[in-house]
């Protein structure tokens, strides 16, 4: 837990350096745009401790994994998102003493992520070891609207010295991965050169040969006036660089623009290349910096139109949710239908970048609620694209007939985790596939989703399951004997309750639009009948499965188990456990942690966020009361669901304390881990909080449901979700809902229960 | 499987050479003596295919461990035990060309381990490529006399040529180790040097600075004339050589003794190594190579004296049961307690070297029935004196108050395995390790070791099993959660019933042994219970967790439940599998052998095996009934028992069957992994498929009850057994039993159920 960042409505803001927060510091100031992001960072060289990274969507490395006991099944590498060339870099010499903050004297330093325009700024005072001092001031962003193009203005003013300062604007293709699992380098040059404007280095990974052509084009100001270039280019194995010299006096004033393009080869010709970033690099230098900023504040005031949430009376809550949302849309974009939202996003390395059920489970709804269709729909398609490799990789595992099972992590469709209880066992994570079809229809009304697309991944799932559960004779009942849940404090458990649940519902659900379709559309259903070859005695089949599926379930307590046996344990509360056992997975045991009662994120709960819809209100408070004692919310995907569960029950004060932990866990570094990149995906949970907990959206028969409450210490909440092409604005105060519609069409709207229209571009009131 | 051994009783045999099995024959051709041990690798160059492996028994390398995941617990290195530097090295020339078996036509080759007598020897005539053709002939030793000392008798004859033939005995320290996680290696040179006679290497390894120092010191003979060594020594970083060279002509001979030593810190001081090394070389070469071989001769006469099986009429079980029992006597001597029987003896690096609950589940019988009991007895102190590091090893994973937990696979105590399901759940071996102490004492009935040593250990463990339970509110009584069983195709499971079981025995046996020395040795007690700290409440705490532990059983079938929930899986014979499907380990991913119901090796049986005395026959048919159909033998281990419980039963198709299994495993490469060394552990168990099974040896309140049983093929079959101090031969014929008694002393002996008194120095026959 961390407190230097300064709290501001729009803003994240460190002032005065903290060398001992830099890593985490260059995961929260990140930038990106969703095709390339960059960690914060210094332009100039910095030898403090640091983790630097540059990131380009898509281009990704399939390093050997590291496997301690290898188990049939298990992948051969593991794909990670690549630091890649470097594009920022800027060296700077006073009097050949190269600038280096870790060896200065900090006289002033301020840093700010504007998140309302989109970049990120910092100037500071630095003495050098000799007692010359330079103020600097730089902004940087990664350009929305031309996305392979990121922009620097870097400025550096003589405060108290006569002298050389010379300027090095460089790109370095010499790139060390930090987490290589063998030490080695992924890049190697493909071509490098510099003319009299421009200069660029083509790298390509050392497997896949994704190639990345990145550039540069400078200008150099000198007090007012510009500059040309003098001074030799170095150029020298995976590096080039510019070189700008000027004697200046106390006051004088030289500013770089640094124009960037990073080029990659999953998007334009590798043929190419280098002439392609010639071409952008010389569009935005035209442009200039001026303008392009402006270009980048015009597109971030577009998104927030669509995503913004305002908190009154808490600027920590403002900030926070500012945060993640900034972050979600710097991360995805939605316009590429190959890419995904990693764990880290663009802001780290861990986890290898790739992509989990996380996507299906927690970011989904905030794309959906917050962009275009063509948003979420984009993710639907990242998995259907997917499924011929979903199949083999069941295949793998000993399945057949055209039963897909999707991997625990991936960066193309095929596994990357080797853990066997995940890898094998954590087979849920199939299921989060078919709720996001579900749940995306359920939004957008997109029937024709299935026909062209979402059945035939229905259809390889539910043939999985099927295949994945066995008759036990003993309970006269299909059983799903070997799995994990999606509490991972448990593995190779039987009959988790949640798998065994949204297994059966696959199959219903797959059933249920085959027959709808049957009748509506029996022409294209035939298509789809005839691709994936379904039988009928295949439905039948699971027909059976579903109406003998066994559940465990305590009848005395009124709740499912969350696994066979659960009731065996040494059930105590959370709150009995020592303070210092927190958190149990880095001071207990593996072994301690499974055979305990506790659990790391919603499990049963789980079922009952997604299955809202299945329950009543009494049994989903007699799960909770059992359950959410016994969750150490090790997970930063847990508090979310608890707290839109605890918002639905009226537990108010559970749900604002499972809020609290997720809303600023990056900015205040929570968990101690920010250092390795922020929690992306689980930002999405924390919107889901605010707007399906505080907010208590549902979506009932295509209609908007709300239950709004607001926490105490708020003067008033508002949120914006685009529903059907409505853009709604709900504002919630202590005493009343503020709805507004932007759209040409009026909406009826539940509240509390009661429906209203909503005209187009009014603001309906509603007393609480 | 292969078959290119061939049958002798005496004698394992190659006729011609098989390069596409050298590996195989390189570990079945292996010799050692119980200090050091070699892999049948040539003397001279061979480019073939090879795994070079010189041994030092208790010289490891602490290796950086290999995890994919992390957990806490995990240690932080592997112990292996060490390809050491290499001794038997000899470079033969012929003009200039080098000797190298991969590249010369074979015009002829035999090699044989003589069991009777404990040496290799190989003879072969070699054509150059450019057709000169030489025949060479060599013997090679560890000696059991000299236990620092390796000796080769290597002699070359022109069969066509004259010419120049050079001979270069050399020294390499210069080693490769094939198991390396991270491909380093693991020697460093500390000194070496020559004089006129010898020339010596010592190095040390990386991490925990053990010495070695390999000596040499040769003697050359021409056809039957000694002679000088000429030639300068070749002497270059890890390595030193000595030099040859004679112009001969067909039908002369040179014939190179090489007298090594390999002398390690282990068992000398490191400030005298060199000077020890000498020594020994100097005593052995003054002895003499025939000499030599006369005592080691001898030496192996009294092992077989106290250990042999005889076969009549099957010279293949002949054979194959010899094989296991030389390669157990030449693994482990018992005069170390520091040392211990790796799964691969001396004759690979796989598995580390390191010792498992094969020790005390397998090993120890052979051992204790073939040999002075105190061998067996050493193999208890090696635990005993591991048992401060057993118990920080529990505290580990957060046990207290002198808990101990012993590790899955260690050298020196320290835990050296990282698969959590394994090193923090297979905890059934805790079990094993007082199982021993049990075995030791019903054997020996040195009922004093408890108080020497055995206590201290009992308490520790029977500590751990009581913090290991829980009490379920569930079930109303005692249970242990995420846990594995012997039966490794089942991982973090509930309730394993043979855990259970032994978790409470040894809790009762512990309190039984208290019990006991409080009348009649309070005394020595007192000091125990000082030392120890053990409170009459531990005890009734143990007692209650005895009387209310939770068994799972089946009472329909009258079984007992291998764990919870065993009877919701798919239950099939192991008769249905298709056949490509064997083995599962290598054909199905680790989830689907999970959650079937096919077993690894035996687990409830494993109970039953130990606890022969406390189950009727009844209850061991309705179980062996039951399981024996689902188990599928993957584990070497398994069928020895199997074997022996249907020789209880009477099954003794079966019983044969399982034998079988065993005997040849590695002569016959069975499960086709026999070139990363032999199955030294389960050698012992193929012992006690004899002894144990077909013998019917049991031993209750004191005395030797045999219910022997012949296979059908066999004439007859006799073993010899140890028991106190009574070497007994027990001869088996299709009408007959013939007992020996070896001794001072008359002893009585059940024999199907009726004593008999066997007089000492004579023969008893029994008609069957």
């Amino acid at each position: 837990m961390k407190d230097y960042i300064i709290h501001d409505e729009w803003s994240i803001i460190e002032e005065g350096f903290n060398p001992e927060n830099q890593r985490v510091s260059e995961s929260i100031f990140s930038i990106g745009n969703g095709r390339m992001g960059q960690r914060a960072n210094f332009e100039e060289k910095y030898t403090g401790d640091s983790l630097r990274g540059s990131y380009v969507a898509g281009v990704y490395y399939p390093d050997k994994t590291k496997v301690g006991w290898w188990k049939n099944g298990y992948p051969e590498y593991f794909a990670k998102v690549l630091n890649a060339p470097n594009w920022i870099g800027i060296s700077v010499f006073v009097d050949d003493m190269e600038l280096d903050l870790h060896t200065c004297t900090i006289v002033e330093f301020r840093r700010e992520l504007n998140m309302q325009k989109g970049f990120l700024y910092r100037n500071f005072t630095a003495e050098m070891p000799d007692g010359k001092q330079i103020a600097v001031e730089s902004y940087r962003f990664c350009s929305i609207a031309e996305p392979d193009a990121g922009l620097i203005q870097y400025s550096i003013q003589s405060v108290n010295f006569s002298g050389t300062l010379k300027v090095v604007p460089y790109l370095d293709a010499d790139i060390i991965n930090t987490d290589s699992n063998y030490d080695e380098k992924f890049w190697e040059e493909v071509d490098r050169g510099s003319n009299q404007k421009q200069s660029w280095i083509t790298a390509k990974t050392k497997k896949l040969d994704f190639q990345v052509c990145t550039g540069m084009q400078v200008d150099i100001v000198f007090n007012g006036e510009y500059q040309s270039i003098i001074g030799d280019p170095v150029d020298r194995d995976r590096f080039v660089s510019k070189e700008f010299s000027k004697e200046i006096s106390p006051g004088d004033q030289v500013t770089l623009y640094k124009y960037a393009a990073v080029v990659s080869s999953e998007n334009h010709s590798k043929t190419n290349l280098i002439a392609t970033c010639q071409r952008i690099l010389e569009k935005v230098y035209k442009k200039g910096f001026v303008e392009c900023l402006k270009d980048q504040e015009k597109a971030w005031k577009h998104k927030w139109s669509e995503s913004d949430i305002v908190i009154l009376g808490d600027v920590a809550a403002q900030q926070g949710i500012r945060f993640n949302i900034f972050q979600l849309n710097q991360t995805y974009t939605g316009e590429d239908h190959r890419l995904n939202i990693g764990p880290k996003g663009f802001t780290g390395e861990k986890y290898g970048g790739s992509t989990y059920w996380d996507t299906e489970a927690y970011c989904l709804p905030f794309y959906m609620s917050t962009a275009d269709p063509k948003v979420a729909e984009n993710l639907l398609l990242y998995r259907y694209n997917h499924l011929k490799k979903a199949i083999e990789n069941a295949e793998l595992l000993g399945f057949k007939d055209g039963a897909a099972l999707y991997p625990m992590v991936t960066m193309n469709g095929e596994e990357c985790h080797n853990e066997w209880e995940i890898t094998f066992e954590e087979i849920h994570r199939n299921g989060a596939i078919v709720y996001a079809i579900f749940d995306y229809i359920r939004y957008t009304g997109d029937e024709g989703y299935l026909l062209r697309n979402g059945l035939e991944v229905l259809i390889a799932i539910s043939r999985f399951w099927a295949q994945r559960v066995n008759f036990s004779n003993e309970k006269n009942q299909y059983v799903i004997l070997g799995v994990t849940g999606p509490n991972e404090y448990e593995n190779n458990v039987n009959n988790n309750w949640y798998t065994n649940h949204i297994a059966v519902w696959c199959m219903e659900y797959t059933m249920e639009c085959l027959e709808k379709f049957r009748q509506s559309h029996s022409k294209e259903l035939e298509g789809i009948i005839e691709k994936t070859g379904i039988l009928a005695n295949e439905l039948d089949n699971w027909k059976n499965i579903c109406e003998n599926m066994y559940y465990p379930e305590d009848s005395t307590r009124g709740i499912f188990l969350q696994q066979d046996g659960f009731l065996d344990k040494d059930i105590r509360n959370v709150t009995e456990l020592p303070k210092e056992d927190y958190p149990i997975n880095q001071n207990w045991s593996w072994d301690r942690i499974l055979r305990s009662c506790y659990i790391k994120q919603a499990d049963v709960l789980q079922g009952f966020y997604f299955f809202e819809h299945k329950f009543d209100l009494d049994k989903l408070k007699r799960n909770f009361d059992f359950y959410e004692p016994l969750t150490v919310h090790e997970s930063s995907l847990s508090p979310c669901v608890h707290s839109i569960l605890a918002s639905r029950l009226g537990y108010l004060e559970k749900a604002y304390e499972m809020y609290l932990r997720t809303a600023r866990l990056d900015l205040d570094d929570y968990n101690n881990d920010t250092e390795d990149g922020c929690h992306i995906t689980s930002m999405a949970g924390t919107w889901m909080s605010i707007v399906k907990g505080f907010g208590g959206l549902q979506i009932i028969d295509h209609q908007i449901h709300l239950n709004p409450f607001i926490p105490n210490g708020w003067e008033a909440y508002s949120f914006k979700i685009n529903f059907r092409n409505h853009i709604l604005n709900v504002k919630v105060s202590q005493d009343k809902v503020e709805i507004s519609n932007r759209s040409t069409e009026m909406l009826r709207i539940s509240i509390n229960g009661t429906f209203h229209q909503i005209e187009p571009e009014q603001v309906e009131e509603i007393v609480a």
